[in-house]
């Protein structure tokens, strides 16, 4: 059974005030418990259903496992349906290489958790283990990013940072992404690279633009204005590993 | 003023049902009401804001327009907030032409109005203009689908078939998303094919696999073990063009 303490403690992990305060965060629904269980992540309380706790009790050695019915689990969830765990997590601290080696991505004021989520899934499906987000950029620990990770948040390190410090100081080409620049299809990406993706709205700020060694634009081939940031990081990646992989 | 009667109108025309019969549909949001009012499609009823109406104004002659406070329409609309306008629009009947050319999409089974919604955003920016859909494909009509076309439903033609029956007469090369094809950046991309995407959990079905000409995937440089279908389809939208670019 789960106490009313718990499901206080579970609702208040829902703002980003109280996240910031335990250094905690929630992660929900099967598919994404399962991937926390699988990595090294440290796990406080995990609150399961029976048929969770059956079908993966050989993941559940050593957690901190406390019986829920999925009606119970579904009221103190922040997704929709969940039939089958939530866990509290501590917030990994992942440190910064010396030198960030390979494809990295860094986000310039990306707003919404769901795009977060979703590009945070792409950098795991295209190989790149560091993403930058600047300071405006949605938190890594908001319920709606973990959810569209789909458990990618176990293995992408994302790093905090001033952005237009941190570009100002590297040595490797940032590329940018721009409804004016190079067309993807021709540019040649290096293997060690940046690549700036910008806020939804207003694209790459000033102050970034002016660090930018390469834009760079996907075609368009009909009347569309624009495509979504987490669909543009995705063939922008694409393209990327697409010319790399031709040219090694 | 809106009448009770036209909210009760506008709120059924968020069920399939209604939709069905009464052959409209509503299209919501400033975006969508602009691409709407340059498009040739019929619209049954405008209700706009003052904003909205001064702005636009020369977009809305000959146009049915009802003031509407930002409160009201907020209220009566099924996106979260509207500030703008909300327009009742007649279901287009797109006939099929004799002979689909140039690349083109068939969609078996994409479930979610979300997913298709940003397809047919995707068709509109990669120059595709006609859309096959399966018998259980979400409906183009659904609020949330509309929403997430940006204005692409203006554009793009979508034709429901039989999909297993239409697939066996073409004479078209038939690609299709697998996760056992042939890398898209490898592959060779025909100047007229079809190219058909599956089901969010189940992938193609069999019967459409097996008049597949031939399968085609997404390499993955990193440990995720699957892309969202939106996702996907623009990514392989985006190497088909490519290498249709680089041969022509």
């Amino acid at each position: 059974m789960i106490s009313k303490k718990q499901v206080k403690r579970i609702k208040a992990l829902s703002t980003k005030k109280q996240r910031r305060l335990s250094q905690e965060f929630l992660v929900q629904g099967e598919k994404n418990v399962v991937e926390l269980l699988n990595s090294e992540l440290n796990i406080v309380d995990l609150f399961a259903t029976d048929t969770f706790s059956t079908k993966h009790s050989h993941l559940l050695t050593g957690v901190n496992v406390t019986n829920i019915d999925a009606e119970q689990l579904s009221q103190v969830s922040t997704i929709t349906t969940n039939q089958d765990a939530l866990a509290i997590v501590e917030q990994p601290r992942f440190s910064m290489p010396c030198q960030l080696n390979g494809l990295v991505l860094a986000l310039d004021d990306v707003n919404d958790p769901g795009n977060l989520g979703t590009i945070i899934r792409l950098a795991d499906w295209y190989g790149v283990s560091d993403i930058l987000l600047s300071e405006r950029t949605a938190d890594v620990y908001n319920p709606k990013t973990i959810s569209a990770t789909m458990g990618a948040f176990t293995r992408v390190k994302t790093h905090r940072v001033d952005l237009v410090h941190f570009l100002s100081k590297v040595t490797q080409p940032i590329f940018g992404a721009f409804l004016n620049g190079e067309s993807v299809h021709s540019c040649k990406f290096n293997t060690n690279a940046i690549i700036v993706m910008g806020n939804e709205s207003h694209g790459i700020s000033n102050e970034i633009e002016a660090l930018i060694s390469q834009k760079v634009t996907i075609p368009s081939f009909g009347a569309s204005e624009s495509l979504n940031v987490a669909m543009a990081t995705g063939i922008i990646l694409d393209n990327a590993r697409r010319t790399l992989s031709f040219n090694h």
